[in-house]
């Protein structure tokens, strides 16, 4: 009677052999103190060639659950106990089970058999499926105030950030289900000049034409739409940031007093053309021609063969009416190099302008709402002031003249007037994963699956690596978030500053493609996070994807983004080195000739107690050493090829993968200041308190992520490394229940989030 | 006149700051040897008030460029020696640079500017931006066969290939552009019926009911198809190989006669219900009720509530007309767990049946021709003979009877039968990535930007970076394919023998989730490789991607399908683990118990001299400490746990990273054997060759990824892992100039590759 419960479990989970059963049985027989009218019965059960049947089982597990319904909870420990207090209640042999000894033997038995008594009488005793799901998991208290680290995050741009969301909340914005291409292009043409109507075209544009003078404020504009339709944001990014920008930047006040006005307005809907279809990341190098023709003292501009049309041109397709052209200015047989020029290519009721062809692109993988085209120009001619003249410009008699002579450094400071879009591409993609990670977090804080036996089923937030997927990159959320409000300030604050602009250049660069590169790899995850209820349309995880994806292309493929990242590091010039040149490389070198980086002293360095591993101090001299030991390597290995007599190209080109290292380094070392920066204003305790263990996960995730870099140049050892990533995953641990009110932070209105998957208790349907 | 040269580049690259204008004035100065009328000349050059305008630089441009194009090539090979060359040939001074000395003087002034001569001369002479551009770069010869490599990856199952892809070349068969989902149904419907109709549905049946009896031949099939559109190869897969699969599996001989021929020809178009709303990964739980009553001799099928309904049934929205569901069996009262029932859920005109209530899953991120549904039971009737009764069965009598006594080991018994299709679904991901390679590889063939300078732009698999994208990718992939074709003929082997029916279970876990994994990750990263390109929809990585990223999560979810590897290889036999008990871990570490993975020779395992890391056997030696290692590790954490009285849940909860770790620790280990034994068998020494390479790379760009874990244990060292990542490199280099050719051998026909980025110039327009 006692064995019973043994037996069963023993049996029915299937995991014996007749083997085993025969082994079992001879111990059994062997370990003696099993009386023998027991033994008869155990003997039955367990024989090898009469296994109970299925229904003999399930017969034996019935009788089991109803015996022991009777039974007090802490009699239902343990197969060993389950077993004798049923024996005692039930049987004439009870008295005999009542002994602690009687008990021992039980649980010898219960140990023969291998089967884990706890967990095995749940599973028994467990009722069965109940008729009812059981209530969704509630979402613990948060650590903190939502609110205040949600007016934190929203910064000095809470204004604007609000006017946009009363905005884009509203229900014409959301995308009409099913539309056609040619249906979301008009639907964002009406929704763009919805944005236009309340101003929001002239956010960046200087108070003398009607703008507000905020470019600040206009990229935290920018964030804010990409928590919306992404065409939209990118239709926005093309009138207001690329064309708009190209020609408050690349021209004058005759282009602002022109123009300005008429493009805030989306009167004058324009693109920006600079991409052709042999050259993309290689500008420098594009095909257009703009010859200025001194007896008409006009400008002709000229594609000189198919390959050289201007290729992927947001608003070109369709709605564009002028363009800022790239093309190689020619004045009085002398190249001069990349200028920008206006060029009309629709009159006002649309129709295409002589000289001007168009194609469309074609379907694109997302951004279904922006029409890109094709364009190119046979010999088009425009007046001498549509040249955008800031840096190089034609005189009235016909002379080029230009503030910057050298063309190297004139290319790279007009190239520089695109930093804008780079924050901005940075800051939206974070906005798109601050989206992802609030569906996929709210998902697992509620989806169960799998549990303790016979118990209910957990939270899939529960699960380690649900957690390794999902808080680490909340995280990074966070930290570049951090960074880019801090981007964006010392953007705002560089305008006089050329050693900060340059700065600024390289900044926005590696936040673009550290930030684009997150989406992309955060919305993955979070689709994947959310199992089947992920493939739905309307979880939206597809959307984003499709709509982001390009992210790590425009504005910058990321790959030779982080090369100029890497260039501006080693020349710490940038506009010294934009051209190739290893000119202030080669100078660095000499410089720190003979000096090797500090190496810190491993007594610190190694040590893995906790507290010292939570040290920002810790992760920021780790961070700092990689970064100085990366860039001083990668130097010495160009220099040798160089001196070895192999040109620049290939020199760096072979160490390629070195330099992107490099400027990784750099960038996550630049995270973690600003991070640190800002955990250190944080308004409130709490707050501070959560950032901190953010930023602590953030920092050693990375650090885990490259140790392989910190072991091998002996700054970490095995423990130390070991010690890291059993603290991520304690962070994990400490972050989890708060992960939910951490994504409220991000303060994404519902009407914007929409996705099904990310509705709580308090709003399911 | 000599220094021109040097001093145009000095200006124009715009890299020099007026300060260090000032600075090498004076150095100049200071060095003396420079004679007097030259220094004036040099002086009004680089004077830093008074810079060259743009123009006066264009002009010295233009002018040495004419001088210099009448020289020999050997005198324009420096800016010294051009310089000294013009002298001579032009001025009156000319005959004083004559001398060797002279020249050197040049140089030191050159060095001093800090110019990089040789390509700064050659920027300087390269022509204008010519009218054409360059023609497109040679595919080189590939150092193999290529028709011979294709024989051999197609294998046995060539000619099963070739019917597959004699059909879906067909027009019909391409997707339409543009469709509606409705459209993209009825699209997939009718080339199902094709494939069928071809005897496509047939393949895996048994002889006796018209099929061919080739299980194998059947996943080779799927392989094949998936090529083409995936909507169409999940719609088979959901009709031949789920419904018609559970039929053969699960049934016996009156399900065989009564079903098999009509499912085969797709007269009987059929689900396979097992997810529900609330359980999809852990199926045990589903809750879906099947009684039987006796008084009827029928079962009743019902759903308890609505988060029970069955969710995402492919086939269930539109076209199916049985299902094959899964519930919980009930006789007399008592539960048997999960079975099978055929449930008829549509008469033959298509409209549903009594009882059944079915939903549309709605739109999804991709697989648009495929119609998912919800589906419900109001207290369905069946008759008693549609339990799919293999491993179960209710009879005449009313008596539940199973030749599997324990509940635990039927269940896993039963989902063993879903071995087929996650081999297919790996095999299948594995397609996709082939078409992506093929697309990305063929691209950064051709496309062209940047380069040295005054050189034509090189093809961006030039490109370290671009290279390191793809190449261990394409490695990845063939490491894959091979492993995939040894796992089908050992499904097919193990029809009798239930030891390796266990392995071959745990190896297609394994499988499918590397494959998937390598899949989504491909795609993406060739999607990158093209850049803008990469994003149009046509170069098909938009769909590609949509439709295989859920490839991670049906067929078992990847993270919980590693874990159950990782189970596997806990207990060594799956089916004593598949119950979650811990028994048989804590039997493995018994087993082991002191004894210590034998570790390996550390002179032998640190050398890094090139052919020790090029070995196999370092490759496998490597991989097999990793794995056991980790085995050991993990078992002894767990069982530390569980002696503390941790529950076996929250045991492996704790440790669920390093659980996945080990399991892609096997699954690697397997894919590197089953990579040498293809390799060994390949038929020619040129194969032989390029696969080899390709396997080392392999190998080494996964012991590169997880170098982390061999620098923590001690395995390696900093300096082999340092010689790894530039073997890399160098393995990279050795193969991109057959990659191209590689990417051939998969025998993808161009009506199925398609993209108009995979053209090259042979077939460009
Ligand atoms: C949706 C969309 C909208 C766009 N809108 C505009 C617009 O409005 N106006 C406009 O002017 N342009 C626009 N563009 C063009 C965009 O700026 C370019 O696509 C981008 O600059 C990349 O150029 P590419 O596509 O020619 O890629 P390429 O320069 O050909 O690069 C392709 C790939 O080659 C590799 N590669 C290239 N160079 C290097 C290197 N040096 N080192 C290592 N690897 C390298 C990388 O993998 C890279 O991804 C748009 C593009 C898209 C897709
Ligand atoms: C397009 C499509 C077609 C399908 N077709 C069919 C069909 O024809 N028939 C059918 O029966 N089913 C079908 N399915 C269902 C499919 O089999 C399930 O989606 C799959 O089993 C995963 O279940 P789930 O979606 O409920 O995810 P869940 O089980 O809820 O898991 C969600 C996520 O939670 C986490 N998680 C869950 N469990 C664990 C764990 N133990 N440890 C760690 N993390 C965990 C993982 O991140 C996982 O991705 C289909 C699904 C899709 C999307």
């Amino acid at each position: 009677m006692p064995y019973l419960p043994m037996i069963y479990v023993a049996w029915a989970d299937g995991a014996l052999s007749l083997e085993e059963i025969t082994e079992i049985r001879s111990r059994l027989a062997a370990s003696g103190g099993i009386p023998a009218d027991s033994w008869v019965i155990l003997e039955s059960w367990l024989h090898p060639e009469h296994p109970p049947t299925s229904v003999e089982l399930a017969e034996l597990r019935d009788r089991i659950r109803e015996l022991a319904s009777e039974l007090p909870d802490a009699e239902r420990r343990s197969l060993a106990s389950l077993g004798a207090a049923m024996a005692r209640r039930r049987s004439a042999e009870g008295s005999r089970w009542e002994s602690a000894s009687s008990l021992r033997t039980l649980e010898a038995v219960e140990e023969l058999l291998g089967v884990l008594g706890g967990e095995a009488t749940r599973a028994l005793l467990a009722p069965e499926a109940s008729p009812a799901p059981p209530s969704p998991p509630e979402i613990p208290e948060p650590s903190f105030p939502v609110e205040t680290l949600r007016t934190y995050l929203a910064g000095p741009h809470a204004e604007i950030r609000a006017r946009v969301l009363a905005l884009i909340t509203r229900h014409e914005f959301v995308v009409p289900v099913g539309a056609s291409t040619r249906e979301r292009r008009e639907h964002v043409l009406e929704r763009l000049q919805d944005l236009a109507d309340a101003g929001l075209g002239r956010v960046a544009q200087p108070e003398t034409f009607g703008g507000e003078g905020n470019v600040p404020g206009s990229i935290a504009l920018f964030e804010t739409l990409a928590l919306g339709d992404l065409s939209l944001l990118v239709k926005y990014g093309v009138q207001f940031g690329l064309f708009g920008g190209s020609v408050q930047q690349l021209g004058t006040e005759v282009h602002h007093e022109r123009w300005l006005s008429s493009i805030g307005s989306l009167d004058l809907p324009g693109c920006y053309a600079m991409t052709e279809m042999d050259h993309g990341s290689n500008v420098r190098e594009l095909q257009t021609r703009v010859r200025y023709l001194p007896d008409e003292d006009q400008f002709e501009v000229h594609t000189p063969h198919r390959r050289a049309r201007k290729d992927w041109i947001g608003n070109a397709a369709l709605h564009g009416r002028m363009a800022t052209v790239f093309g190689q200015l020619e004045v009085d047989g002398e190249e001069h190099g990349v200028h920008a020029f206006m060029v009309p290519i629709r009159d006002d009721e649309g129709a295409l302008l002589p000289g001007i062809t168009i194609e469309d692109c074609g379907e694109k993988i997302g951004l279904h709402g922006v029409d890109n085209g094709r364009l190119s120009f046979d010999r088009v001619r425009i007046p001498r002031d549509h040249l955008l003249d800031r840096f190089g410009t034609v005189t009235e008699e016909g002379r080029y003249e230009s503030p910057i002579n050298s063309p190297g450094r004139r290319f790279f400071t007009m190239l520089g007037t695109l930093v804008t879009g780079r924050i901005s591409i940075g800051a939206a993609a974070i906005s798109a994963s601050k989206t992802a990670l609030s569906i996929a977090l709210r998902y697992s804080s509620q989806r169960r699956q799998f549990g303790p036996s016979g118990e209910d089923e957990v939270p899939i937030l529960d699960y380690l690596t649900q957690q390794r997927l999902l808080l680490p990159r909340l995280a990074e959320c966070y930290a570049l978030h951090f960074t880019t409000q801090a981007l964006i300030d010392d953007y705002g604050a560089s305008t006089d500053d050329e050693a900060l602009r340059s700065r600024v250049e390289v900044e926005a660069a590696a936040l673009k493609a550290l930030a684009s590169r997150h989406a992309v790899d955060t919305i993955q995850s979070s689709r994947e996070a959310c199992g089947g209820r992920g493939y739905l349309a309307e979880n939206r995880f597809g959307e984003l994807r499709d709509d982001t994806d390009v992210f790590t292309t425009f504005e910058g493929a990321n790959v030779v983004l982080l090369q100029l990242v890497a260039r501006g590091l080693l020349s710490r010039y940038r506009e010294e080195m934009g051209d190739l040149s290893l000119r202030g490389m080669v100078r660095v070198l000499a410089d720190r000739a003979g000096t090797e980086v500090h190496r810190r002293n491993p007594v610190r360095s190694r040590r893995s107690a906790e507290d010292h591993l939570r040290d920002p101090e810790t992760h920021l001299d780790a961070m700092q050493f990689r970064e100085q030991r990366l860039l001083q390597s990668v130097a010495r290995r160009l220099k040798s090829r160089i001196d070895d007599g192999m040109d620049s190209f290939h020199a760096m080109n072979e160490c390629q993968d070195h330099l992107v290292s490099l400027a990784r380094a750099h960038a996550e070392r630049r995270v973690l200041e600003e991070f640190r920066r800002a955990v250190e204003a944080a308004p409130d305790p709490e707050v501070t308190g959560v950032l901190t263990r953010l930023m602590e996960l953030w920092a050693l995730s990375r650090l885990e992520e490259d140790r392989a870099w910190f072991l091998e140049t002996g700054y970490m050892e095995g423990s130390q490394s070991r010690a890291i990533r059993s603290l991520v995953n304690q962070l994990c641990g400490e972050l989890k229940d708060d992960a939910v009110a951490l994504t409220e932070g991000f303060g994404i209105p519902p009407e914007l989030l929409r996705a099904p998957a990310a509705r709580l208790p308090d709003d399911r349907d």
